[in-house]
């Protein structure tokens, strides 16, 4: 008896999938991923979003340097190779978290299309929503709300994103937010309607 | 205004915590990190501790060879080192998926015991939930659900755990299953059991 069911291994298999788990939170998994500049409002956002959705009941989960550079990703610097495999690692846990059927939010400047569209490729259609936080990169230097800037111009970081490195804005985003020119409410807003146009979430009780 | 708002990038930092999301979720997160000879039952029981548990509303995620070792890991290969960046890098998502409020299920052999401490030390006191899966070799051998065994015995895989490399099995886990004896059932009983002694998830409605 104890044998027979020890060898039947995949008599249990996949009865719990991502469908179900999304049932029983009653959203979908998806990937929201806020690119752009240092100082752009990519984490503001992100913990704002969290803060509506968990108020109407959501699960949701923010990737972001705080909890990546100093685990999975601690182990990895600051050369192009390192870079590349710092957003792969980041792509690959936002794909387990979707399949966990949690609306995970993810907060790196990611200043390269490929590196962004190798993240896009690991979920399926419709379930990657790239978030432009578009912001003149005057205003965030005048933010400069982690001194980064400052540094940067003093010669200090090298190659940093918008002074001596690139960023190669998206092409087709699901969703810019002009942090410069909208209020945070209003761009939170935005997001949620997305989320409730997409049917990743259910609209909001009046 | 605006300005003002996006300068306090703190502003709203913090409020979706790990418990927030706990009581969400109605469970604690943890990880239940199965170890054990290849055919013991790893997956097998997580799966089945998965079923249960979802058929009382909890949310869980299991990590195995297949959503890990294909994504994530699939840079890595089965040198030493690589090895323990495997492990090292489970346990590292394990600690994300705890942080989220999951219930996340490791199916790995991690035959060292030095990975699993590693791994343990990442989580807060009481949520890493080492589950010895004890089988006599020769009983996962019979088993050899994948073939490995044989390919193992006729030297097509170098460094099998318990044939040509070592398996070091926890000096204290939280919970053992003897899988050659107890039915699935009752070591699913088991993990069950524990969960609820531990709080993690309330006690079953009779």
């Amino acid at each position: 008896m104890v044998q027979q069911k020890a060898t039947n291994v995949t008599w249990f298999e996949g009865i719990v999938t991502q469908n179900a788990r999304e049932n029983l939170l009653d959203q979908s998994g998806c990937v929201l991923w806020f690119t752009g500049l240092s100082g752009s409002g990519k984490s503001t956002l992100a913990i704002e979003v969290e803060n509506v959705l968990y108020q109407r009941g959501h699960l949701t989960y923010v990737l972001d340097g705080d909890n990546v550079r100093h685990g999975l990703n601690k182990n990895l610097g600051f050369s192009p190779e390192d870079r590349a495999e710092n957003i792969r690692r980041i792509g690959e846990v936002s794909r387990l978290f979707v399949d966990a059927g949690v609306i995970v939010m993810t907060a790196f400047i990611s200043p390269y299309r490929t590196d962004r569209d190798n993240a896009r490729a690991l979920v399926s259609e419709g379930r990657f929503i790239e978030i432009f936080v578009d912001c003149a990169i005057e205003v965030c230097e005048e933010r400069d709300t982690k001194g980064l800037y400052k540094r940067a111009r003093a010669g200090e970081i090298k190659e940093f994103t918008g002074i001596s490195a690139p960023y190669e804005p998206p092409i087709h985003p699901e969703i810019t937010l002009n942090t410069d020119a909208q209020s945070i409410a209003e761009s939170t807003k935005r997001v949620l309607d997305f989320l409730e146009q997409k049917n990743i979430v259910p609209a909001a009780a009046e």
